[in-house]
């Protein structure tokens, strides 16, 4: 019989978030599992590693899966870091993060700590993939995603990624049998237009909330935003070699030396 | 007389750092300089945003330059945020983020503060640069880079950069005399080796110290650590448009759908 395939588990909102939950019973079908996660919400957080703090990691039961879990105080791309050297004893075979409650598509990948676990693994060599769902909510019903999440991981597992790749894969929120089908899609090109709500705090203090609203002015029908307002589930291939190698040959004609 | 350029600056050090101090001091030859920086250091930050916690901004007379600086309590990335949609009254013609007390070469980037300021001002459509010494020290010696970084500075100014597209400028840690002049590079395909380090609180409770050791496999002479291991100002183009469109075609052979 095969060995079962050891798979690393993570996400941004926190390891008891319903996504996250969702994510690990998936997972329990396909490998053995273990689940380094957050131990509160940390969205926004980007690439963000912790070097000049302390790190605490507590072994936790959260249900009665065979999953074995722990919450850090770190952020995803420090759950990854202890996990693959300080908590596991082998490398995991895959790594899957989320499923995020909220958007990653498009540019929010640049922001989405669920991503940035994801590319994390990518670093350390091992597959990797972040699953989102376009609902923000903590009730979110995940249930309509759960064959699609299990598609997708085995198709990982099968085939593996290239190194320097992870996919970021999207699910609209819609019912099941609303759900088209998956699309490999680019990244639209779309941006958050940003509105600071000003306020005043008790001693005449003023401070900031950011607030924004999405912009998608990329109208191409190969983009993920394009698959996610047409009920399909986008996946997109991300790498992290973010050298813009078309521009080089351009660049090399400055004249950069004084 | 043409108007002179209205220049951003920030960085992940804060808004005392040595190194954004001399950055302040060139952009005051080339243009109008707005300052808009962490209040404290924001190293690792990755692409961090501030979406649960208020933010603060408060004007700030560090020097007795003729640039206007705000400091903040948020991200790199908040700090543009903050700039372009709060503070500043017309886009800026340029950004500029650092110079950051140690490298940001190679996979850095990912995890850069520095580099996610610039990204953020490239996301807003605005020509920018982040700029880096390998030196972690506080006391680093900028001297021996200013001319590099107006020079290269010019150069972003007089051509502009395309949409999607900053700069990555990172220093050797070298006097003027034996730097060898300017690289346009790719990022190396490197990484970091975590090892954390292991104590006890006096309760004796757990905590963990992240440390790593760089390690770089990629032997290639085009790469942004080859140029600063040979004495070169490494210069890489830096797109923030993730998708690996050249797994497209392979990711479309699998099968994804149901």
């Amino acid at each position: 019989m095969q060995k079962k395939p050891l798979i690393l588990v993570t996400n941004d909102d926190g390891i008891t978030a319903p996504g996250i939950r969702t994510l690990i019973k998936v997972m329990n079908i396909l490998g053995d599992v273990v689940v380094v996660a957050p131990d509160s919400p940390q969205s926004g957080m980007g690439h963000a590693i912790t070097v000049d703090a302390t790190l605490h990691c507590k072994r936790e039961h959260i249900d009665n899966g065979p999953q074995a879990e722990y919450s850090t105080s770190g952020t995803p791309a420090d759950c990854i870091k202890l996990a693959v050297h300080e908590i596991l004893d082998r490398k995991p075979d895959l790594c899957v993060s989320g499923i995020n409650h909220g958007s990653n598509a498009s540019i929010n990948v640049i922001y989405s700590g669920t991503m940035s676990a994801a590319i994390e693994a990518g670093i350390e060599g091992i597959p990797a993939i972040g699953f989102s769902l376009l609902d923000y909510n903590w009730e979110a019903d995940f249930k309509p995603v759960e064959t699609f999440v299990k598609r997708i991981t085995e198709n990982v597992l099968l085939n593996g990624l290239p190194n320097g790749i992870v996919l970021n894969v999207n699910f609209p929120k819609l019912e099941r049998e609303n759900i088209n089908g998956v699309k490999v899609c680019r990244q639209a090109k779309a941006n958050w237009v940003e509105n600071f709500d000003k306020r005043q705090n008790p001693q005449g203090r003023d401070y900031f909330w950011l607030t924004g609203k999405f912009v998608n002015l990329d109208n191409g029908e190969d983009t993920d935003n394009w698959a996610l307002e047409n009920g399909f589930v986008s996946v997109v291939p991300v790498q992290f070699d973010l050298t813009a190698h078309h521009f080089m040959q351009q660049l090399n004609s400055w004249s950069l030396n004084g």
